[in-house]
């Protein structure tokens, strides 16, 4: 967070300038936007400020997604700009995965002016009822003078403790108010994060007193100093290490330890954790995704489960404290950078993972979503150059290529890649369009298998057939198949083609030859 | 709604497929699904109850627009079928719309088991509160007992006075149940329609008084019958005639009188309607759709509006006894069919109304979403053949697609068009693949202006320029100029352009040649 800053200009601003000036001095640069006829002051007020550069999306959730997205690269919020309730709940799924990642957003949605509220014109909706169960602070500004304090609010909650997306309603008459210039409010800045010595003890007798443990690492274990230290940890005490099975942001590659995630699925979930301690470093309990009939929704009991770090802590520091007090050898538990051989042949989801984990180039960033491609790249990325993936925290689908957009933003000198799902990538495909306006360089592997494989796994898991007529309709995705080819370059995106892995190391060889844009690659999976 | 039948199995059956039973027995034939692993249980039973149809969308938005289509065009709900919290989000703006038209809509949300929902697992949220702003009735089912009594009291109010969106939650465990087979609870049927004598009298008195007045039409007031009760008043009386701005459902032309929309912007709108009582016909009282420095948000004076039925009265009969009242004669007020000379030449909005007017089939449906083209057509189509048209009532975009996908299951034997401005239809861009799926005869004239026309209209109005770099850039959409014919292609719909009256016209007979899958026509306007 930056120092406040006079307005440049001394005159009467308009509210939406106030805002906008706020929140730039507090250091919000970018604003996703989908506005509409209530936003337009705000829209005319991002040619009289400088230093917030506005992003058009086509389609409100890839507005949220991008700025999820841009949150976990940048450590700082972006702004979105949407249109009243029905604009805002067009952005409530990719919110919701922002939630999860606690990812700092300040959600910006306009409104209709004060006074035409008790109307109940055709727009007119429950925003707050909408907004609260994504946002961890709601406020509708209710005065002109409070433009400025309740901005610098809203950035403090989305950076706070309970960091997240912070929703912040703007009435159009508020936007185009007049209001006299001043000194931006300051924006309290987050504390530190910090750990607990005592918990960081506590551990420490557990595992010198012979337990055998799981780390498990979510947030900020997950950078790479994090892993080293729970290499470190594991290597002298026996414990064994995950990631939470779906990271907001991890590090990975580049001599890094090889930590994978824990399985989605509960059976192997539940045997990597049986019989030990559950040390947490910066991850929630774990939980089953659904619950199952016969297995416990816990995947480790409660007695079993001790804090190290809470997902809001420094949990870097206390493993590495925890290293230290342990004395752990500090030598490095990384695994060498190698190429994965991979043999001519059709692309199975293990192959897609190898081909991609041999090309990323250093400091290369990976959007994840989707199962059938996900696991296998992960397994095969510890051996890969150092990078960055990013998880589907929440579920909602139509996440992965909004954020990759996102992070492409955040990150103009990193090479971004989305390793997609066909289905999901249908949520927001429109993600495409502003890839292709603002010549991000993001790489696509659509992973085109022409089905909701999960839905087929988790009928065959519910013991209920997925070939009858119904059931098979409502999980194929064939008929008709998506014409992913045309379909990108309707976006003004070029694609192509891959069935088999030397032409997807040939693809991929080509995308990263240029930069001046995104590519889509289809990836036909045997 | 059908009365009660039994099940036809005695044996026990599924949660999921009493709820289904139930549904299909009072009339509900159709689901619009996107399920996902807890509607696994649903989608089983979709196999073994006869009766209902599933349709798969790849998006949420798709399946909640098509049951507004649907719903208005049967007059019955169908239902939906989402996938939790974010599943539901992604439909709110939708149900936004069809909260707007009063559509019927028993929208089904599957749930976690209950017992995993304390364990807060990543897909868990406030479904309650993002489902409350678009539901007029909302249950979560509790007990496997209450399943059958739950979904008849959802239709009941789906249909009820509050006609809209009923909301019910079914939690997976429940959608797997044994439950024994019996009798489907009897849905409440909605009293019939009826309007209120003594507002007749009041409403005749004013008139035959001399009072000036506007007829302002709305819901059942806009069917054929109503509207000609309306022209034989305005013909006795002097009154004018308007249907409200944005129907949900209106009868046009196929010889009925020519009744306009009141206008969208506020000052023709009160010039419309100055000097005048304003009588209420099935109308909400009007007003503005934003409000605007200096003007009104009520278009007319409270005390110049008389009720004459509410929206969920029998308008039309009211209209006819108002007729019969003031001893208006019963001779037709409509205007001929008859063909728009066009000239050739560029693709026009007024040319565009005029060419699409001409080729309406006998009882077209048109979705109509959009002002560039949506006013002109609807202006020149008073003079087309019997149709019907749906116009977005609620203002969420993304609507009219879905509309025109539902609007064509419930009607296969009638043509229906979608006239659909480019920007509003990226927000449900999806739909293409599901009418291509279902194999829907729809035709859809995509208005390419490649920019939100309505935004930069209201930056004028705000006295704000549009041609400075951000607000240019956040309103035009021509970089990269969307290719819609590759766009189509890539979700199975044939496609061709038009740039001028000829193209189009032509397009058009080949379009309505076949009748086994929908068509885009992109319109390049001059």
């Amino acid at each position: 967070m930056n120092l406040p800053q006079l307005h440049r200009d001394t005159e009467a601003s308009s509210g939406a300038s106030v805002v906008l000036t706020t929140a730039r001095d507090a250091g919000v640069g970018v604003c996703f936007a989908n506005p509409g006829t209530t936003e337009m002051p705000f829209v005319g007020a991002l040619d009289t400020v400088a230093g917030v550069r506005p992003i058009l999306g086509l389609f409100e959730g890839v507005c949220t997604g991008a700025a999820d997205g841009y949150g976990r690269m940048a450590g700082k919020p972006a702004m979105t700009l949407l249109h009243l309730g029905p604009g805002h709940a067009n952005g409530i799924a990719n919110l919701h995965n922002a939630r999860r990642a606690r990812t700092p957003i300040l959600n910006i949605v306009g409104d209709h002016t004060r006074a035409h509220l008790k109307y109940d014109a055709p727009l007119t909706s429950d925003i707050e009822s909408l907004a609260r169960p994504v946002s961890v602070w709601y406020r509708s500004v209710a005065r002109d003078t409070d433009l400025a304090t309740d901005t610098a609010d809203a950035i403090a909650a989305a950076m706070g403790a309970q960091r997240g997306v912070a929703t912040l309603v703007l009435p159009v008459d508020l936007q185009s108010a007049r209001i006299r210039g001043g000194a931006s409010p300051a924006v309290v800045r987050p504390a530190a994060a910090s750990f607990d010595p005592e918990r960081v003890e506590r551990v420490a007798d557990l595992l010198l007193g012979g337990d055998r443990a799981v780390l498990l690492l979510g947030q900020r274990a997950l950078s790479a100093r994090g892993q080293r230290a729970a290499a470190r940890i594991a290597a002298a005490t026996g414990a064994a290490c995950f990631s939470e099975t779906f990271p907001a942001r991890a590090e990975r590659g580049g001599g890094l330890p090889d930590i994978d995630r824990l399985p989605y699925f509960p059976e192997p979930a539940l045997a990597a954790l049986a019989g030990r301690r559950v040390v947490l470093a910066g991850a929630l309990a774990p939980v089953t995704y659904f619950g199952y009939d016969g297995i416990p929704g816990e995947l480790a009991r409660p007695d079993d489960i001790v804090m190290l770090a809470a997902p809001g802590d420094a949990a870097d520091d206390a493993l590495e404290a925890l290293a230290e007090r342990l004395g752990a050898a500090a030598n490095d538990q990384g695994v060498c950078v190698e190429r994965w051989q991979v043999a001519g042949g059709p692309l199975t989801p293990q192959a897609v993972g190898c081909v991609l984990a041999n090309a990323l180039p250093d400091n290369a960033i990976v959007s994840i979503e989707g199962g059938t491609c996900g696991y296998p790249f992960v397994t095969a990325s510890a051996r890969a150059r150092r990078h960055t993936i990013l998880t589907n925290t929440g579920g909602a689908i139509g996440q992965g290529l909004p954020v990759a957009l996102g992070a492409a933003v955040a990150c103009p000198d990193r090479r971004v890649f989305a390793l997609q799902s066909d289905g999901s990538a249908q949520y927001t495909i429109q993600s495409l369009w502003t890839m292709a306006r603002e010549r991000l360089p993001i790489v696509m592997l659509i992973a085109s298998n022409r089905r909701y494989g999960i839905l087929q796994t988790e009928l065959a898991r519910s013991g209920l057939p997925a070939d009858t007529p119904h059931a098979s309709r409502l999980t194929q995705l064939d008929d008709p198949p998506i014409d992913w080819l045309a379909l990108s370059r309707g976006y003004g995106v070029p694609a192509r083609r891959a069935s088999d892995t030397q032409a997807l190391v040939r693809a991929l060889d080509d995308a990263l030859a240029h930069a001046d844009g995104p590519t889509l690659i289809e990836m036909q999976l045997s």
